[in-house]
Protein backbone atom coordinates (compact mmCIF):
# COMPACT_ATOMS: atom_id res chain seq x y z
CA UNK A 1 0.00 0.00 0.00
CA UNK A 2 1.32 3.44 -1.10
CA UNK A 3 -0.22 5.05 2.05
CA UNK A 4 1.21 3.06 4.53
CA UNK A 5 1.31 4.99 8.17
CA UNK A 6 2.83 4.21 11.52
CA UNK A 7 -0.64 2.76 11.91
CA UNK A 8 -1.42 0.62 9.13
CA UNK A 9 1.72 -0.78 8.69
CA UNK A 10 0.92 -3.86 10.40
CA UNK A 11 -2.01 -5.01 8.67
CA UNK A 12 0.19 -3.88 5.32
CA UNK A 13 2.38 -6.33 6.74
CA UNK A 14 -0.67 -9.47 7.18
CA UNK A 15 -1.90 -8.04 3.69
CA UNK A 16 1.57 -9.17 2.01
CA UNK A 17 1.22 -12.52 3.54
CA UNK A 18 -0.79 -14.55 0.57
CA UNK A 19 -3.75 -16.31 0.97
CA UNK A 20 -2.07 -19.85 1.26
CA UNK A 21 0.30 -18.96 3.83
CA UNK A 22 0.71 -22.10 6.22
CA UNK A 23 -2.02 -20.68 8.80
CA UNK A 24 -0.61 -21.37 11.78
CA UNK A 25 2.89 -19.46 10.26
CA UNK A 26 0.63 -16.83 9.42
CA UNK A 27 -1.02 -16.60 12.87
CA UNK A 28 2.57 -16.85 14.51
CA UNK A 29 3.48 -13.85 12.17
CA UNK A 30 0.85 -12.22 12.71
CA UNK A 31 0.90 -11.98 16.95
CA UNK A 32 4.95 -11.65 16.10
CA UNK A 33 4.51 -8.34 13.82
CA UNK A 34 1.76 -6.89 16.26
CA UNK A 35 4.30 -7.02 19.21
CA UNK A 36 7.07 -6.32 17.05
CA UNK A 37 5.07 -3.08 15.98
CA UNK A 38 3.37 -1.87 19.33
CA UNK A 39 6.95 -2.34 21.23
CA UNK A 40 8.19 0.23 18.62
CA UNK A 41 5.18 2.56 18.94
CA UNK A 42 4.73 1.92 22.60
CA UNK A 43 8.89 3.62 22.87
CA UNK A 44 9.09 5.49 20.18
CA UNK A 45 12.58 3.72 19.16
CA UNK A 46 14.91 5.85 18.02
CA UNK A 47 17.12 5.24 14.72
CA UNK A 48 19.99 5.39 17.36
CA UNK A 49 18.39 2.40 19.64
CA UNK A 50 17.45 0.62 16.34
CA UNK A 51 20.68 0.43 14.87
CA UNK A 52 22.02 -0.62 18.37
CA UNK A 53 19.64 -3.44 18.72
CA UNK A 54 20.81 -4.64 14.66
CA UNK A 55 24.61 -4.22 16.18
CA UNK A 56 23.62 -7.16 19.36
CA UNK A 57 22.56 -9.49 16.21
CA UNK A 58 25.07 -8.63 14.18
CA UNK A 59 27.45 -9.24 17.11
CA UNK A 60 26.08 -11.87 17.98
CA UNK A 61 26.63 -13.60 14.83
CA UNK A 62 30.07 -12.99 14.25
CA UNK A 63 30.59 -14.75 17.83
CA UNK A 64 28.19 -18.13 16.92
CA UNK A 65 29.20 -21.07 15.89
CA UNK A 66 27.26 -24.40 16.23
CA UNK A 67 28.76 -24.82 19.55
CA UNK A 68 28.92 -21.27 21.32
CA UNK A 69 25.30 -19.62 20.04
CA UNK A 70 24.79 -16.52 21.09
CA UNK A 71 21.32 -16.19 19.96
CA UNK A 72 20.33 -18.89 21.87
CA UNK A 73 21.95 -17.51 25.22
CA UNK A 74 20.16 -14.26 24.28
CA UNK A 75 16.93 -16.27 23.92
CA UNK A 76 18.27 -17.64 27.73
CA UNK A 77 18.20 -14.72 29.44
CA UNK A 78 15.79 -12.66 28.13
CA UNK A 79 13.68 -15.51 29.17
CA UNK A 80 12.31 -16.96 26.08
CA UNK A 81 13.70 -20.14 26.15
CA UNK A 82 12.17 -20.87 29.50
CA UNK A 83 8.90 -19.28 28.69
CA UNK A 84 8.96 -21.50 26.16
CA UNK A 85 9.58 -24.62 28.09
CA UNK A 86 6.83 -23.47 30.50
CA UNK A 87 3.74 -23.35 28.10
CA UNK A 88 4.90 -26.75 26.32
CA UNK A 89 5.14 -28.24 30.02
CA UNK A 90 2.72 -31.01 31.11
CA UNK A 91 0.81 -29.74 33.81
CA UNK A 92 0.46 -33.04 35.60
CA UNK A 93 4.29 -34.34 35.34
CA UNK A 94 7.46 -32.68 36.66
CA UNK A 95 8.08 -29.20 35.55
CA UNK A 96 10.41 -29.16 32.29
CA UNK A 97 13.93 -26.80 32.01
CA UNK A 98 16.09 -25.66 30.19
CA UNK A 99 18.37 -28.04 27.73
CA UNK A 100 21.10 -26.14 28.29
CA UNK A 101 24.35 -26.16 25.69
CA UNK A 102 26.06 -29.33 27.25
CA UNK A 103 24.18 -31.93 25.81
CA UNK A 104 25.96 -34.37 24.08
CA UNK A 105 24.52 -37.89 22.83
CA UNK A 106 26.58 -40.97 23.62
CA UNK A 107 26.89 -40.88 26.96
CA UNK A 108 27.94 -44.62 28.56
CA UNK A 109 25.30 -47.29 29.67
CA UNK A 110 25.53 -47.04 33.50
CA UNK A 111 23.77 -49.77 36.34
CA UNK A 112 21.49 -48.62 38.14
CA UNK A 113 23.73 -47.29 41.50
CA UNK A 114 26.32 -46.60 39.16
CA UNK A 115 29.53 -44.84 40.74
CA UNK A 116 29.93 -41.56 38.65
CA UNK A 117 32.33 -39.56 41.00
CA UNK A 118 35.22 -42.00 40.25
CA UNK A 119 38.08 -39.83 40.91
CA UNK A 120 36.39 -36.60 40.86
CA UNK A 121 37.22 -34.14 43.90
CA UNK A 122 34.67 -32.73 45.58
CA UNK A 123 31.71 -33.33 47.97
CA UNK A 124 30.07 -37.06 47.62
CA UNK A 125 25.98 -36.53 46.87
CA UNK A 126 24.07 -40.28 46.34
CA UNK A 127 20.72 -39.34 44.12
CA UNK A 128 18.02 -41.63 44.68
CA UNK A 129 14.31 -41.94 43.04
CA UNK A 130 11.67 -43.00 41.08
CA UNK A 131 10.28 -42.44 37.81
CA UNK A 132 7.00 -43.03 38.02
CA UNK A 133 3.25 -41.93 36.21
CA UNK A 134 1.31 -39.19 37.16
CA UNK A 135 -0.57 -41.73 39.54
CA UNK A 136 2.26 -42.67 40.87
CA UNK A 137 2.93 -46.16 38.88
CA UNK A 138 6.72 -46.95 38.77
CA UNK A 139 7.96 -47.25 35.08
CA UNK A 140 10.16 -49.45 34.26
CA UNK A 141 12.47 -49.49 31.63
CA UNK A 142 12.25 -45.48 31.96
CA UNK A 143 15.88 -44.10 30.40
CA UNK A 144 17.60 -41.32 32.25
CA UNK A 145 19.94 -39.19 30.69
CA UNK A 146 22.31 -37.29 33.40
CA UNK A 147 24.80 -34.71 33.04
CA UNK A 148 26.23 -32.26 35.19
CA UNK A 149 29.74 -30.04 35.67
CA UNK A 150 32.53 -31.25 37.91
CA UNK A 151 33.56 -29.82 40.97
CA UNK A 152 35.45 -27.06 39.14
CA UNK A 153 31.93 -25.64 37.38
CA UNK A 154 32.80 -26.81 33.91
CA UNK A 155 30.83 -29.56 31.72
CA UNK A 156 33.45 -32.69 30.80
CA UNK A 157 33.25 -30.97 26.83
CA UNK A 158 34.52 -28.12 27.82
CA UNK A 159 37.51 -29.04 29.72
CA UNK A 160 40.15 -31.04 28.34
CA UNK A 161 41.62 -32.20 32.09
CA UNK A 162 38.54 -34.28 32.25
CA UNK A 163 37.60 -37.49 31.02
CA UNK A 164 35.60 -37.76 27.78
CA UNK A 165 31.73 -38.61 29.16
CA UNK A 166 33.23 -37.50 32.85
CA UNK A 167 30.22 -37.25 35.11
CA UNK A 168 27.44 -38.34 32.01
CA UNK A 169 25.32 -41.20 32.42
CA UNK A 170 22.41 -43.24 30.69
CA UNK A 171 20.45 -45.48 32.99
CA UNK A 172 17.57 -47.54 32.59
CA UNK A 173 15.15 -48.44 35.61
CA UNK A 174 14.26 -51.10 37.22
CA UNK A 175 10.91 -53.02 37.97
CA UNK A 176 10.27 -50.38 40.85
CA UNK A 177 11.27 -47.61 38.63
CA UNK A 178 14.02 -46.80 40.54
CA UNK A 179 16.93 -45.12 39.56
CA UNK A 180 20.38 -44.30 41.88
CA UNK A 181 23.84 -43.01 41.38
CA UNK A 182 26.49 -41.51 43.22
CA UNK A 183 28.63 -38.55 41.96
CA UNK A 184 30.18 -35.01 42.68
CA UNK A 185 28.11 -32.09 44.34
CA UNK A 186 28.01 -29.62 40.61
CA UNK A 187 28.93 -26.17 40.94
CA UNK A 188 27.53 -22.77 39.96
CA UNK A 189 28.95 -21.39 36.64
CA UNK A 190 28.78 -18.84 35.14
CA UNK A 191 26.81 -18.28 30.97
CA UNK A 192 29.66 -17.23 28.79
CA UNK A 193 29.26 -13.08 28.95
CA UNK A 194 32.53 -12.01 26.99
CA UNK A 195 29.62 -11.28 24.22
CA UNK A 196 27.11 -9.30 23.29
CA UNK A 197 24.51 -11.26 25.73
CA UNK A 198 27.38 -10.18 28.76
CA UNK A 199 26.85 -6.65 27.38
CA UNK A 200 23.37 -6.90 27.66
CA UNK A 201 23.81 -8.42 31.58
CA UNK A 202 26.52 -5.66 31.86
CA UNK A 203 24.21 -2.72 31.25
CA UNK A 204 21.51 -4.29 33.50
CA UNK A 205 23.45 -4.99 36.41
CA UNK A 206 22.44 -9.09 36.22
CA UNK A 207 25.26 -11.50 37.04
CA UNK A 208 26.15 -14.37 34.77
CA UNK A 209 25.96 -17.48 37.61
CA UNK A 210 23.45 -19.96 37.15
CA UNK A 211 22.90 -21.75 40.28
CA UNK A 212 24.30 -25.49 40.30
CA UNK A 213 21.86 -28.33 39.42
CA UNK A 214 22.08 -32.05 37.61
CA UNK A 215 20.76 -32.73 33.53
CA UNK A 216 18.06 -34.99 33.01
CA UNK A 217 16.39 -35.88 30.26
CA UNK A 218 13.86 -38.95 31.05
CA UNK A 219 11.95 -40.82 28.81
CA UNK A 220 9.45 -44.23 28.66
CA UNK A 221 7.09 -45.20 26.43
CA UNK A 222 3.94 -44.00 26.28
CA UNK A 223 4.89 -40.77 28.03
CA UNK A 224 6.00 -37.12 27.28
CA UNK A 225 10.04 -36.64 27.12
CA UNK A 226 10.98 -34.36 30.26
CA UNK A 227 14.19 -32.37 29.65
CA UNK A 228 14.80 -30.71 33.02
CA UNK A 229 17.20 -29.87 35.95
CA UNK A 230 17.26 -30.39 39.49
CA UNK A 231 18.49 -27.60 42.14
CA UNK A 232 20.06 -28.34 45.10
CA UNK A 233 18.53 -25.91 47.80
CA UNK A 234 21.08 -24.42 49.53
CA UNK A 235 22.23 -23.11 46.06
CA UNK A 236 22.98 -18.76 46.79
CA UNK A 237 22.30 -18.32 43.33
CA UNK A 238 18.78 -20.28 43.14
CA UNK A 239 16.78 -17.22 43.23
CA UNK A 240 18.64 -15.59 40.56
CA UNK A 241 19.35 -17.93 37.54
CA UNK A 242 20.12 -15.58 34.63
CA UNK A 243 18.09 -18.33 32.79
CA UNK A 244 15.10 -18.54 34.35
CA UNK A 245 15.48 -22.10 34.72
CA UNK A 246 14.55 -22.81 38.42
CA UNK A 247 11.35 -24.01 39.43
CA UNK A 248 9.62 -24.37 43.23
CA UNK A 249 9.22 -28.01 42.31
CA UNK A 250 13.07 -28.73 40.83
CA UNK A 251 14.31 -27.90 43.96
CA UNK A 252 16.02 -31.03 45.97
CA UNK A 253 16.91 -30.91 49.52
CA UNK A 254 20.89 -32.23 50.15
CA UNK A 255 20.82 -34.55 53.24
CA UNK A 256 23.92 -35.10 55.09
CA UNK A 257 24.72 -37.84 56.56
CA UNK A 258 27.37 -39.78 58.06
CA UNK A 259 26.40 -43.21 57.92
CA UNK A 260 27.31 -45.04 54.89
CA UNK A 261 25.41 -48.41 56.34
CA UNK A 262 22.26 -46.68 55.89
CA UNK A 263 23.21 -46.45 52.39
CA UNK A 264 21.31 -48.78 49.58
CA UNK A 265 22.96 -52.17 49.33
CA UNK A 266 23.25 -51.71 45.05
CA UNK A 267 24.76 -48.54 45.86
CA UNK A 268 28.51 -49.24 43.73
CA UNK A 269 30.16 -46.96 45.83
CA UNK A 270 28.81 -47.48 49.37
CA UNK A 271 32.12 -49.44 50.87
CA UNK A 272 34.38 -46.63 50.34
CA UNK A 273 32.50 -43.28 50.74
CA UNK A 274 33.64 -40.25 51.58
CA UNK A 275 32.75 -39.08 54.98
CA UNK A 276 30.09 -36.97 55.28
CA UNK A 277 28.30 -37.59 51.77
CA UNK A 278 24.83 -36.20 51.07
CA UNK A 279 21.32 -37.70 50.16
CA UNK A 280 18.64 -36.74 47.76
CA UNK A 281 15.74 -37.67 46.83
CA UNK A 282 14.13 -36.99 43.88
CA UNK A 283 11.41 -38.51 42.22
CA UNK A 284 10.20 -38.16 38.20
CA UNK A 285 6.63 -37.82 37.25
CA UNK A 286 6.18 -38.21 33.99
CA UNK A 287 2.88 -37.53 31.98
CA UNK A 288 1.04 -39.46 28.87
CA UNK A 289 1.76 -38.76 25.99
CA UNK A 290 4.13 -39.90 22.94
CA UNK A 291 7.94 -39.31 23.54
CA UNK A 292 9.05 -36.15 21.19
CA UNK B 1 12.77 -16.00 41.81
CA UNK B 2 12.94 -20.05 42.22
CA UNK B 3 8.65 -20.48 41.57
CA UNK B 4 9.02 -18.71 38.44
CA UNK B 5 6.06 -19.46 36.45
CA UNK B 6 5.12 -18.09 32.23
CA UNK B 7 2.48 -15.51 34.34
CA UNK B 8 5.68 -14.42 36.52
CA UNK B 9 8.69 -14.52 34.50
CA UNK B 10 8.27 -11.20 32.88
CA UNK B 11 8.36 -9.12 36.05
CA UNK B 12 11.19 -11.71 37.10
CA UNK B 13 12.99 -10.57 34.12
CA UNK B 14 12.39 -6.86 35.19
CA UNK B 15 13.08 -7.43 39.19
CA UNK B 16 16.61 -8.75 37.94
CA UNK B 17 17.43 -5.57 36.17
CA UNK B 18 19.46 -3.08 38.56
CA UNK B 19 17.99 -0.09 40.33
CA UNK B 20 20.51 1.84 38.52
CA UNK B 21 19.98 0.66 34.94
CA UNK B 22 19.20 3.80 32.77
CA UNK B 23 16.14 4.48 32.74
CA UNK B 24 14.96 4.89 29.07
CA UNK B 25 17.60 1.29 28.72
CA UNK B 26 15.38 -0.45 31.41
CA UNK B 27 11.66 1.26 29.81
CA UNK B 28 12.76 -0.16 26.33
CA UNK B 29 13.63 -3.98 27.86
CA UNK B 30 10.16 -3.81 30.11
CA UNK B 31 8.37 -3.07 26.93
CA UNK B 32 10.69 -5.50 24.83
CA UNK B 33 10.19 -8.48 27.66
CA UNK B 34 6.49 -8.05 28.01
CA UNK B 35 6.07 -8.07 24.14
CA UNK B 36 8.22 -11.15 23.83
CA UNK B 37 7.04 -13.04 26.34
CA UNK B 38 3.10 -12.08 25.28
CA UNK B 39 3.94 -13.25 21.70
CA UNK B 40 5.10 -16.62 23.66
CA UNK B 41 1.91 -16.70 25.54
CA UNK B 42 -0.50 -15.69 23.17
CA UNK B 43 1.12 -18.38 20.19
CA UNK B 44 1.97 -21.05 22.66
CA UNK B 45 5.08 -21.20 21.40
CA UNK B 46 6.00 -24.63 20.28
CA UNK B 47 9.85 -25.95 20.60
CA UNK B 48 9.98 -26.28 17.00
CA UNK B 49 8.97 -22.70 16.26
CA UNK B 50 11.35 -21.49 18.90
CA UNK B 51 14.49 -23.64 16.99
CA UNK B 52 13.18 -22.35 13.83
CA UNK B 53 13.53 -18.58 14.79
CA UNK B 54 17.16 -19.50 16.63
CA UNK B 55 17.96 -21.30 13.20
CA UNK B 56 16.67 -18.58 10.82
CA UNK B 57 18.96 -15.98 13.11
CA UNK B 58 22.08 -18.43 13.07
CA UNK B 59 21.80 -18.20 9.29
CA UNK B 60 21.03 -14.33 8.95
CA UNK B 61 24.61 -14.32 11.52
CA UNK B 62 26.35 -16.29 8.85
CA UNK B 63 25.10 -14.79 5.93
CA UNK B 64 25.89 -11.30 7.12
CA UNK B 65 28.59 -9.06 6.47
CA UNK B 66 28.85 -4.97 6.61
CA UNK B 67 28.23 -4.82 2.79
CA UNK B 68 25.00 -7.36 2.96
CA UNK B 69 23.44 -7.31 6.74
CA UNK B 70 21.17 -9.42 6.96
CA UNK B 71 18.79 -8.29 9.78
CA UNK B 72 18.73 -5.18 8.23
CA UNK B 73 16.95 -7.02 5.52
CA UNK B 74 14.87 -8.81 7.91
CA UNK B 75 14.04 -5.97 9.89
CA UNK B 76 13.20 -4.08 6.69
CA UNK B 77 10.70 -6.83 5.29
CA UNK B 78 8.82 -6.89 9.03
CA UNK B 79 8.41 -3.30 8.79
CA UNK B 80 10.29 -2.68 11.76
CA UNK B 81 12.67 -0.11 9.92
CA UNK B 82 9.92 1.36 8.31
CA UNK B 83 8.04 2.00 11.33
CA UNK B 84 11.14 3.42 13.08
CA UNK B 85 11.60 5.64 9.91
CA UNK B 86 7.66 6.93 10.73
CA UNK B 87 7.23 7.29 14.55
CA UNK B 88 10.61 9.23 13.99
CA UNK B 89 9.44 11.81 11.27
CA UNK B 90 8.80 15.14 11.55
CA UNK B 91 4.57 15.95 11.35
CA UNK B 92 5.27 18.45 9.34
CA UNK B 93 7.93 18.20 6.62
CA UNK B 94 8.31 15.64 3.73
CA UNK B 95 7.87 12.04 5.22
CA UNK B 96 11.19 10.15 5.74
CA UNK B 97 12.02 6.79 4.16
CA UNK B 98 14.18 3.94 4.34
CA UNK B 99 17.93 4.85 3.44
CA UNK B 100 18.74 1.40 2.39
CA UNK B 101 22.05 -0.81 1.95
CA UNK B 102 23.26 1.09 -1.30
CA UNK B 103 23.94 4.92 0.24
CA UNK B 104 28.15 5.10 -0.11
CA UNK B 105 29.72 8.37 0.99
CA UNK B 106 31.80 10.71 -1.26
CA UNK B 107 29.56 11.63 -4.32
CA UNK B 108 30.71 14.52 -6.71
CA UNK B 109 29.76 18.21 -6.31
CA UNK B 110 27.10 18.71 -8.75
CA UNK B 111 25.98 22.01 -10.17
CA UNK B 112 22.14 22.59 -9.98
CA UNK B 113 21.16 21.27 -13.63
CA UNK B 114 23.36 18.94 -14.08
CA UNK B 115 23.33 16.02 -16.05
CA UNK B 116 23.47 12.86 -14.03
CA UNK B 117 22.92 10.14 -17.33
CA UNK B 118 25.61 10.98 -19.30
CA UNK B 119 25.98 7.58 -21.11
CA UNK B 120 23.28 5.53 -19.19
CA UNK B 121 21.17 4.03 -21.33
CA UNK B 122 17.28 4.35 -20.46
CA UNK B 123 14.65 6.58 -20.56
CA UNK B 124 15.39 10.20 -19.63
CA UNK B 125 14.52 12.25 -16.65
CA UNK B 126 14.34 15.67 -15.57
CA UNK B 127 13.74 16.13 -11.54
CA UNK B 128 13.33 19.54 -10.74
CA UNK B 129 11.94 21.10 -7.37
CA UNK B 130 12.98 23.39 -4.39
CA UNK B 131 13.98 23.02 -1.01
CA UNK B 132 11.65 24.99 1.44
CA UNK B 133 10.65 25.80 5.45
CA UNK B 134 7.80 24.29 6.25
CA UNK B 135 6.20 27.82 5.89
CA UNK B 136 7.27 27.86 2.05
CA UNK B 137 10.44 29.61 2.55
CA UNK B 138 13.40 28.47 0.12
CA UNK B 139 16.08 27.05 1.70
CA UNK B 140 20.00 28.71 -0.22
CA UNK B 141 22.32 26.28 0.59
CA UNK B 142 20.64 23.30 1.34
CA UNK B 143 22.57 20.33 0.10
CA UNK B 144 21.28 16.59 -1.31
CA UNK B 145 23.06 13.89 -1.31
CA UNK B 146 21.12 11.93 -4.65
CA UNK B 147 21.63 8.31 -5.70
CA UNK B 148 19.83 5.85 -7.90
CA UNK B 149 19.92 2.66 -9.96
CA UNK B 150 20.94 2.31 -13.22
CA UNK B 151 18.27 1.31 -15.99
CA UNK B 152 19.34 -2.53 -14.86
CA UNK B 153 18.34 -2.05 -11.20
CA UNK B 154 21.56 -2.38 -10.38
CA UNK B 155 23.40 0.70 -8.14
CA UNK B 156 27.14 1.94 -9.10
CA UNK B 157 28.44 -0.23 -6.43
CA UNK B 158 26.73 -3.63 -7.40
CA UNK B 159 27.56 -3.30 -10.58
CA UNK B 160 31.58 -3.69 -11.96
CA UNK B 161 30.04 -2.19 -15.58
CA UNK B 162 29.02 1.05 -13.89
CA UNK B 163 31.71 4.04 -13.13
CA UNK B 164 32.28 4.61 -10.04
CA UNK B 165 29.93 7.18 -8.41
CA UNK B 166 27.38 6.74 -11.06
CA UNK B 167 24.13 8.18 -10.90
CA UNK B 168 25.66 9.40 -7.09
CA UNK B 169 26.01 13.65 -6.84
CA UNK B 170 26.03 15.66 -4.00
CA UNK B 171 24.32 19.21 -4.83
CA UNK B 172 24.08 22.51 -3.68
CA UNK B 173 20.24 24.66 -3.62
CA UNK B 174 20.96 28.49 -5.00
CA UNK B 175 18.92 31.33 -3.28
CA UNK B 176 15.89 30.08 -4.79
CA UNK B 177 16.41 26.87 -2.89
CA UNK B 178 16.15 24.99 -6.64
CA UNK B 179 17.80 21.59 -7.37
CA UNK B 180 17.76 20.48 -10.84
CA UNK B 181 18.97 17.36 -12.70
CA UNK B 182 18.99 15.28 -15.78
CA UNK B 183 19.10 11.53 -14.98
CA UNK B 184 17.46 8.18 -16.20
CA UNK B 185 14.82 6.79 -14.81
CA UNK B 186 15.45 4.00 -11.97
CA UNK B 187 14.40 0.62 -12.41
CA UNK B 188 12.08 -1.57 -9.88
CA UNK B 189 14.99 -4.25 -7.91
CA UNK B 190 14.36 -6.78 -6.10
CA UNK B 191 15.78 -7.21 -2.37
CA UNK B 192 18.35 -9.87 -1.95
CA UNK B 193 16.26 -12.95 -1.75
CA UNK B 194 19.00 -16.30 -1.37
CA UNK B 195 19.17 -16.02 2.30
CA UNK B 196 16.44 -16.63 5.55
CA UNK B 197 15.20 -13.61 4.71
CA UNK B 198 14.17 -14.61 1.10
CA UNK B 199 13.00 -18.44 2.78
CA UNK B 200 10.38 -16.20 4.91
CA UNK B 201 9.22 -14.03 1.42
CA UNK B 202 8.67 -17.18 -0.08
CA UNK B 203 6.86 -19.03 3.07
CA UNK B 204 4.56 -16.02 3.07
CA UNK B 205 3.64 -15.93 -0.77
CA UNK B 206 5.56 -12.30 -1.15
CA UNK B 207 7.19 -10.97 -3.84
CA UNK B 208 11.19 -9.29 -3.46
CA UNK B 209 10.28 -6.54 -5.64
CA UNK B 210 10.76 -3.01 -4.71
CA UNK B 211 9.57 -0.06 -6.93
CA UNK B 212 11.89 2.38 -8.20
CA UNK B 213 12.86 5.03 -6.85
CA UNK B 214 15.79 7.71 -5.93
CA UNK B 215 16.71 8.38 -2.81
CA UNK B 216 17.76 11.48 -1.41
CA UNK B 217 19.49 13.14 1.85
CA UNK B 218 18.53 16.62 2.23
CA UNK B 219 20.50 18.59 4.55
CA UNK B 220 20.39 21.91 6.13
CA UNK B 221 21.89 23.93 9.28
CA UNK B 222 18.58 24.55 11.55
CA UNK B 223 16.73 21.94 10.12
CA UNK B 224 16.22 18.35 10.64
CA UNK B 225 17.86 16.06 8.08
CA UNK B 226 15.69 13.94 5.74
CA UNK B 227 16.36 11.11 4.16
CA UNK B 228 13.92 9.70 1.83
CA UNK B 229 13.12 7.88 -1.44
CA UNK B 230 10.71 9.19 -4.30
CA UNK B 231 8.76 6.40 -6.56
CA UNK B 232 7.29 7.21 -9.56
CA UNK B 233 2.82 7.30 -9.72
CA UNK B 234 3.16 4.80 -12.34
CA UNK B 235 5.89 2.08 -10.73
CA UNK B 236 4.08 -1.47 -10.77
CA UNK B 237 5.26 -2.32 -7.47
CA UNK B 238 3.97 0.98 -5.75
CA UNK B 239 1.03 -0.85 -3.68
CA UNK B 240 3.36 -3.73 -2.19
CA UNK B 241 6.61 -2.69 -1.76
CA UNK B 242 8.32 -5.61 0.51
CA UNK B 243 10.18 -2.92 2.67
CA UNK B 244 7.35 -0.82 3.50
CA UNK B 245 9.14 2.83 1.91
CA UNK B 246 6.11 4.04 0.06
CA UNK B 247 4.16 7.33 1.41
CA UNK B 248 1.61 8.66 -0.75
CA UNK B 249 3.35 12.17 -0.15
CA UNK B 250 6.64 10.52 -1.94
CA UNK B 251 4.95 9.82 -4.91
CA UNK B 252 6.03 11.82 -7.84
CA UNK B 253 4.08 12.20 -11.43
CA UNK B 254 6.18 11.47 -14.59
CA UNK B 255 5.08 14.29 -17.37
CA UNK B 256 5.59 13.04 -20.67
CA UNK B 257 6.94 15.74 -22.57
CA UNK B 258 8.24 16.54 -26.30
CA UNK B 259 9.55 19.78 -26.86
CA UNK B 260 13.22 20.39 -24.87
CA UNK B 261 12.33 24.12 -25.74
CA UNK B 262 10.24 24.00 -22.37
CA UNK B 263 13.19 23.18 -20.53
CA UNK B 264 15.13 25.39 -17.67
CA UNK B 265 18.00 26.63 -19.40
CA UNK B 266 20.29 26.19 -16.49
CA UNK B 267 19.57 22.66 -17.46
CA UNK B 268 23.48 21.21 -19.02
CA UNK B 269 21.68 18.41 -21.05
CA UNK B 270 19.11 20.68 -22.51
CA UNK B 271 20.36 21.02 -26.41
CA UNK B 272 21.31 16.92 -26.84
CA UNK B 273 18.44 15.34 -24.90
CA UNK B 274 16.68 12.46 -25.68
CA UNK B 275 13.03 12.42 -26.81
CA UNK B 276 10.30 12.35 -25.48
CA UNK B 277 11.24 12.63 -22.00
CA UNK B 278 9.81 12.96 -18.85
CA UNK B 279 9.81 15.90 -16.33
CA UNK B 280 9.05 15.25 -12.30
CA UNK B 281 8.38 18.51 -10.00
CA UNK B 282 9.00 17.31 -6.24
CA UNK B 283 9.70 19.85 -3.28
CA UNK B 284 11.64 18.74 -0.28
CA UNK B 285 9.91 20.45 3.03
CA UNK B 286 12.26 20.27 5.74
CA UNK B 287 11.02 20.58 9.49
CA UNK B 288 13.11 22.93 12.32
CA UNK B 289 15.34 21.29 14.43
CA UNK B 290 18.96 19.90 14.57
CA UNK B 291 20.83 18.21 11.94
CA UNK B 292 21.53 14.61 12.63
Amino acid sequence: MRNVTSETITQAFLDYCSDDTDPRLKFVLEKFANHLHDFVRETNLTHEEWRKGLELLFAAGEMSTPERNEFILFSDVLGLSSLVDMVNSSEDGTPSSVLGPFHILGAPDAKVGANLKGDNEGTTVVVEGRVTTTDGTPIEGAELEIWQTADNGLYSNQDEAQPEYNLRAHMTTGADGRYLFSTVRPAPYTVPDDGPVGELLNATGRHPWRPSHLHFIVTAPGHRTLVTEVFPSDDPYLDEDPVFGVREQLVMQYQKREDPSELPDDLEAKSDIDLPFYVVDFDFVLSDGSAA
